[in-house]
């Protein structure tokens, strides 16, 4: 496919959080690679792990939790189980009450990555489910990776 | 979110191809609605599904598959474990070695979409991988469910 | 394998409580059947199905919840997608705080079942995770799938 | 539960392969912790990554391949996203054509097992499906890590 939007122009370098996720058997389809849909999971992986040790998320305590509203991922090369694959996170846009996410797979040894995608999370209120401000501490964790930030939060991570 | 797509305003009537699928208890995150990720994996089971009973398509014997180069979807109202839901598909794009598919969630019952999103096929040599032009009888299946071509398909299906 | 537990000799008429599941594209793992696991994700569907619209239990608000210690299944033949699976469910051991169920899973038109596992619920209360007797409702939904009492079951389900 | 079967009783020093895998946001279930499902997942996971890179067996290309006929897992204490898992393998019965695994999963730090399941595996012939003698390359790897035969494994791997 092409690359109008650039996303495959991008590199480790880009990305101030990483962490490696171990395929599993069933991440396979039946056409041998990892499926379109474990992408999704893994960026849901890394993210709520970077709202629970970065931002103070506590998913079961936390009076707000964020929702997904939109998401997307490109994919440009696949890879196969048993690759172990390197996930890298930042922050590409930072609102009031709403976060987009940008999130780059990466097979081990390799710097070009094999899919780039995310999602936007709007926090809402854990019970009524509205949306609302973020707190100020997930704000300021989540700003630590703003996209352009980068140098300032790799020593901190 | 806003919806300056207008895949909010799309309708079960806009659809042409419809299959049911029964959520899993796993569906639902610890935040007690069906997971973003979960989408994507009904997007792959309805088109693949039409792929296969109306397209000629089997995955382990066609010379040619599908590989998804990028997807994405909106999220506007969550669903529920034990709901059922109904996905209608139809293509928004074809074109000679690619598709591309729209796929609404519908809860039971619903006429307003819960999720629009989707996602776009390359068809490809099934040993080498690389892109091909798509066959006629799968051509041929897509077409009839070409966005705005509903009608002349209702009765074929 | 053998069949020394007499699990393969079950059918249809053994069971009091049906639902039927939607293969997905991603339950075949790249042998082109459905993955192993996939079966206790089923089994985990059709179980609270049945604790949430027969039993009185909501995953959300109910005081007492079931956890898994134990489950098996044994594998007799494979099922591909896009099969449509019936699951048959019901009860073998009753206690006072827990209850183990057995779920085959049949093709459709086929009454040997492809599959016969299940596992053990162990209630507890939803804060402490501590046992505790099972709510009289539970029991009572969950006597009426017994094995042996399915003729008194089938008329009121 | 009880423990009549000794499982509970299995530490680390037991198994002789061991594989770290994080856990997925979608691991866990609405009840905040991973889901019974999940576990075998992960034993299919570290078994076929054995398979894989100690046993000369690749899913893609080799003639034999093995097929789950039963499997079974003992829930002793609840694991929760993003946990980091250790899955030890160890084979409990090495046949001619089947083989049966065990696989404890321990938490980070943890000596105990919170959970303690497996498989057997039949080698069939990976066209006509029928059951095979397995290849000796493969009957090499699992027996390097039958139970009881850790010590002279732990240097090799």
């Amino acid at each position: 496919m092409g690359d109008n939007d650039g996303l495959k122009q991008l590199r480790r370098s880009d990305y101030a959080y990483f962490l490696s996720y171990r395929t599993r058997w069933s991440d396979n389809d039946q056409y041998a690679h990892v499926n379109n849909s474990i992408y999704y999971h893994l960026f849901d992986s890394i993210v709520n792990t970077y709202l629970i040790t970065h931002c103070g998320l506590s998913p079961t305590r936390s009076n707000q939790i964020g929702l997904v509203i939109s998401s997307s991922c490109r994919f440009y090369s696949p890879v196969s189980f048993p690759a172990v694959l390197d996930l890298g996170l930042r922050v590409t846009k930072l609102g009031k009450s709403s976060v987009t996410y940008e999130v780059a797979v990466f097979e081990e040894g390799q710097d070009v990555p094999g899919a780039v995608g995310g999602y936007t999370h709007v926090f809402v209120d854990s019970e009524t489910r509205k949306s609302t401000p973020m707190a100020v501490r997930t704000r300021e964790g989540l700003a630590q990776i703003c996209a352009g930030m980068k140098d300032s939060v790799a020593s901190k991570l």
